[in-house]
C-alpha cells in the first residue's frame, strides 16, 4: 500500500462535476471505476478542486492509496485505455504518504475563457462563453486589480454554511487577449463555491458598462452577496493547475 | 431572385461530409433545411469544397439563389438560431450572379492538425490527430518541399473516375509548430479526393523514419498510388478558406 498522485485533464461537459454523486456521471466516479478495473481493488480518490457540473480541468490533481504493481507510464496507459474519451490521465507518480491532493495544495489556478466574436463558433461551443457585444477590457482590468490580495470574498460566493470562513488570498488575477479569445486567469490559496464564475459575471457587467469600475471592490468591501454576478456559464471555466509546497510556480 | 454567398464554419464530427446524401446527416442538408425554414422557400446550395465525413471547416463557402428580404446580419442571426450547434454561418452577402462558390474559386486552403503529446487529450479528441511517437519535422519539411508546384497528384488521390484530370497546382505547403500542436497547411487550386490526408499520412511515415525523405517526391513522379498513405484520420482536417479572384490572399 502506497500513496499515488495523478494529474487529470477532462472535458466536464457531460459530467455532474468532480465529486461523486450516486447515480450521476462524475469525474471522481469515472476515475474510481477505471482505477478499480486496472488495479483490481476498490479505492477512493481525493481531488484538489471540486469542479462544478460542466467545468473543465487541464491539471486537476487527485491522490489515492492503493497497491500498484505497474510502472507509472504503464498505469497512465492502462487508465487512458479504460477511461471515457473525455477524461485523460496526464501523469502518475508515487508520493509521500503525507501528501494529499487537497490539503497539501498551496494554490489553485483557474482560467475563464471568453470568445469575443459576433457569431457563435461550433468549435468553442462547449469550451468558451461567447460574448458578441463589445467589452471594455481596460475598465475590466481596472476593476479586477482591487480583488488581488487577502480579502473576505463572501460577496463572490454561492451558498455555503454560514460558519465557514470566507477569507481567501488571491495571488494573481489578470486578463489576457489572444485574437478572439480572452482569458481571465486567477490564482488563489483556495476558492469559495462559484467564486470565479461570480467574479467573471460581475466583471462582464463592468465591461459592458452596466456597473461602474469601482463597484466590484465596493461589493467586496460590503460583503454584498446580492449584487454580484450573475455567475458566468460553467463551460468557459477550467481548473488549470494546482501548486504544492516546494514546487516551482508556473 | 438574387445570388447569395455564405461563409460557414462547422465541426464535421457528426456529419457524413458536406455533400447531400439521402437519409444521412450532411452539412449541405442542414444548410438547405435552415435556409428553407428561414426564407420559406426550397433551395439548393453549392459548396466550394466537398469535405469528407468527419472533416471540419473554418471557412467553407456556399452560394445559393433565392429571394432574401432580410438584411445580411439578420439572415446570419436567423440561420444561426436555426442551424444545429455544430454548424454556424459567419458571414452573408449578396454577390454577382456570375459568382459561384465552386467554379469561381481560385484556391482552397486546408489545415491538418497534429497533437504531439504522449497521452491523448479530451479537448483535442475530435479536433486533432494525436501522435505520441517523436516525429522528425525537419525531415518532413524537406519531404514536403517538392510537392509545391504543378504536378500530377494521382499518387495522392483516393478512387476517382480514370478520365478525370489529376494535375493540381500546390501554391504552398508548410508545417508550423505552436507548442504541442503542429499544423500542416496546404493551398492549391483544387484538391483530389483524400489528397491532403494521403499526403499527411505519407509525410507522417517520413517523420517516423519509415520512409526516406525523398520517397514522397518519387511516388509523385511515378504516380504510384499503391505506396502513399495511409490517409491520416478525418478529425485532424480543416477546410480553412477559399480564395476568389480579386480577393486579397490571407
Amino acid at each position: 500500500m502506497a500513496r499515488y498522485k495523478l494529474v487529470v485533464e477532462y472535458d466536464g461537459t457531460a459530467y455532474h462535476g468532480f465529486q461523486y454523486q450516486k447515480g450521476q456521471a462524475t469525474i471522481q466516479g469515472e476515475l474510481e471505476r477505471a482505477l478499480a478495473a486496472v488495479l483490481g481493488q476498490p479505492l477512493r480518490v481525493a481531488g484538489a478542486g471540486r469542479t462544478d457540473a460542466g467545468v473543465h480541468a487541464l491539471g486537476q490533481v487527485v491522490t489515492f492509496d492503493g497497491t500498484v504493481e505497474l510502472a507509472a507510464p504503464t498505469l497512465v496507459r492502462a487508465l487512458n485505455a479504460t477511461l471515457p474519451r473525455d477524461i485523460a490521465v496526464k501523469h502518475a507518480e508515487e508520493v509521500d504518504t503525507g501528501f494529499h491532493a487537497r490539503f497539501s495544495a498551496r494554490s489553485r489556478t483557474y482560467r475563464y475563457r471568453l470568445l469575443t466574436t459576433p457569431t457563435r463558433s461550433p468549435f468553442w461551443e462547449r469550451y468558451a462563453y461567447q460574448v458578441a457585444k463589445p467589452l471594455d477590457f481596460d475598465t475590466m482590468a481596472a476593476a479586477t486589480a482591487p480583488l488581488v490580495g487577502r480579502h473576505d470574498f463572501a460577496a463572490f460566493s454561492g451558498a455555503m454554511p454560514s460558519d465557514r470562513p470566507t477569507m481567501r488570498r488571491v495571488r494573481r488575477a489578470e486578463w489576457r487577449r489572444s485574437g478572439e479569445l480572452v482569458d481571465f486567469e486567477i490564482e488563489a490559496d483556495a476558492f469559495l463555491p462559484h467564486m470565479v464564475r461570480l467574479i467573471v459575471g460581475t466583471l462582464l457587467r463592468v465591461g459592458a458598462g452596466k456597473l461602474g469600475p469601482s463597484e466590484p471592490a465596493e461589493m467586496l468591501a460590503r460583503r454584498d452577496r446580492a449584487r454580484a454576478g450573475p455567475a458566468a456559464p460553467a463551460r468557459g471555466l477550467y481548473l488549470v493547475g494546482i501548486t504544492y509546497e516546494n514546487e516551482v510556480r508556473r
